[in-house]
């Protein structure tokens, strides 16, 4: 039989280019060797770093022992693997795949392990452990010195031995497989390094704004649970217009809610902690920290949208609020929903000067101000957030 | 001639896999076009996000026409570029190549665009096009339905006309290009959005550091200033040791500067900003932000060498500083930098209580305390940078 590879393998490379999903790829080529070259069964470990191990992850065939994937794995001293990591050994199958027929060749030549009783015993080994997979040959995956995988192949349906050719072909694909693999862990840490750093930034973010909350005796939690309610308010109001979640818009709304109130940095603890009424010149100074906390964050990149939402979570929908007494949909999405959030957690906390009111209150508060101090769609959303034990 | 690509769609295959550098693999494939077909002369546009524009990249072959690579540009409204783009036209091509024998022939066919002129002169501008880049065929490189590039071949050396099965050939490699280039953009978009979240996060973090900073009405700049430092002075130690720059290492230390006193916004702004010598009572509270610093960062992921630079960074070499009185190597290394970069500082700035120090008097200080309070290598930095004049 000829194998004509040539179309598998411009099959392959069309598919292996889709990195990111490197089983799709190599469920195909085990597809193609077990039916081409008409093999019993054919299937492959590959190396998970979480794990430091190599799992049987595809399968394929019908004929003869097919292995489960996903529950068998070899650490790296099972014999196999420490052969085909070990440089020294490669000259014993030049590199490329182990058979059977050569390993029992070679271990009938008593006299070449004549001082080298280690060898001998691992070969003997590997026999033992191809067996087990009911393997007749087994190629080595790597990219670079490194073994990513394994390749184990059964017996051919015809019994007949493997050609050369068919030996090359599987290397061939071995090689393929690894490529593939490569990328994708190379997306892969691209990726997980994209979300250390995101989470990183945003616990970073909530730690500091959350140490200049303590410097307000009285919002101590204020900026987290903040956080929470635009979350699930903007959520809720998603899901209820359909809209597919827009990735940057809440990423925005999440760090312009963590760091709302950053502005208090600016303003006298004297007087943010005062335990009295304000006097108009205080209260002036106070109502300047989402000017303040726009300043802060202005050098910032990227940022444009999460300072507005800062800059502008006082304003009123009816245009009597501050800094620049915008109203309705002229102020900021991200304002509009801070400014509700912020204002039921004011209501139900402590202050200098009152005690905390009951949630039902602040729930009745909202709506009467509806449509004069807040965007009504908002105050909606946070009333059915509410009657569903959602508000937390 | 038959052409055999076999061989090298399968080292395309292979090539392919790096996706980081699509150059290398598009260089491959035009060398295998215009050596094995042998064609005088195989160029690409490839599309370049940044400029909205098709940009000749790379360019093989010596005989007739050879493009220079970099300067030739189409920009989306350029025929060739509006044909392969709208789905309408391509039954004219069957979504395939352009050949410029068969433009001809369908603009001999003067009845085929009597209700359709605009298409008459559409193809009348490609040929043209085509022309000018000496090219009797264009292949193009679609990804899904995005146009990401355009081969453009010139005639045979033989000058005979272009087989089916040649055609086949180019478009086969045309989407293998389409398909590294696209990977490679993946990656790249990646790459990407590391470095903006990267650059958002230490822009962040120094906000809101320097907005800490502002607090204590003496130390405006303290922060950027001392971050400049710890990192030229571990730069240049990295350097003299010959050593690999590490990039974690250098992260932490970054972070770790930027966050080193943010633990003031735990100490009372009374006593930050007294104008007159501190109590015992007013100087513990003050030698708390250390720990307070660290304890804020504490719930922070991923940032354990961070916070060991914050919790440390006034200890003494000799044992005698806070918060633990540890001494010698056991400081971690970067409260040690940062300890050596804060001193500098504070000695060159106005404090409550003094004037700044000179520059060359704070550098006098730092060697007398060399070995007592400070580490004598970062030291001996700091004063080769001051002597260089890049302790600015």
């Amino acid at each position: 039989m000829r194998v004509n590879y040539k179309k598998e393998l411009e099959e392959a490379a069309r598919n292996m280019i889709l990195v990111h999903k490197p089983n799709t790829l190599i469920r195909m080529i085990l597809r193609t060797i077990v039916r081409k070259v008409k093999i019993e069964h054919a299937g492959i470990l590959l190396y998970e770093k979480s794990r430091n191990s190599f799992i049987v992850t595809v399968t394929r065939g019908q004929v003869g022992t097919k292995l489960p994937a996903g529950f068998i794995r070899l650490d790296p001293y099972a014999p196999i693997i420490r052969f085909f990591r070990q440089k020294e050994y490669r000259g014993l199958f030049d590199g490329r795949a182990l058979i059977m027929s050569r390993i029992n060749y070679l271990l009938s030549k008593k006299e070449m392990f004549r001082d080298d009783p280690e060898t001998e015993k691992l070969l003997i080994a590997i026999k033992f452990q191809m067996r087990s997979f009911d393997a007749v040959v087994s190629v080595p995956c790597y990219y670079q010195d490194d073994l990513l995988g394994v390749l184990m192949l059964g017996d051919k349906v015809s019994k007949k031995s493997y050609k050369e050719e068919e030996i090359d072909f599987f290397i061939a694909l071995a090689n393929d497989v690894a490529m593939a693999l490569r990328n994708a862990f190379l997306f892969e840490d691209l990726q997980l390094e994209i979300e250390r750093n995101k989470r990183m930034f945003f616990e970073t973010t909530m730690a500091l704004a959350a140490a200049i909350d303590a410097k307000d005796h009285y919002t101590r939690g204020h900026t987290s649970r903040v956080t929470e309610y635009t979350l699930a308010i903007a959520r809720l109001i998603a899901s209820e217009a359909n809209e597919k979640s827009d990735g940057k818009f809440f990423e925005d709304l999440h760090i312009a809610s963590m760091l709302h109130d950053i502005g208090k940095i600016g303003v006298p603890e004297m007087i943010l902690n005062k335990n009295g009424p304000l006097t108009d010149e205080e209260r002036k100074k106070i109502n300047e920290h989402s000017l303040i906390g726009a300043m802060i964050l202005g050098p910032i990149k990227n940022l444009d949208d999460v300072i507005l939402g800062v800059k502008h979570h006082h304003e009123r929908h009816d245009g009597k609020g501050y800094p620049e007494g915008l109203s309705g949909e002229v102020i900021p999405y991200i304002a509009r929903i801070i400014s509700v959030a912020d204002s039921f957690d004011a209501m139900t906390t402590d202050r200098p000067y009152r005690k905390a009111f009951t949630r039902d209150y602040a729930i009745i508060e909202l709506e009467r101000c509806s449509g004069t101090q807040f965007h009504p769609q908002v105050v909606r959303a946070a009333v059915t957030l509410y009657k569903r034990g959602e508000l937390k």
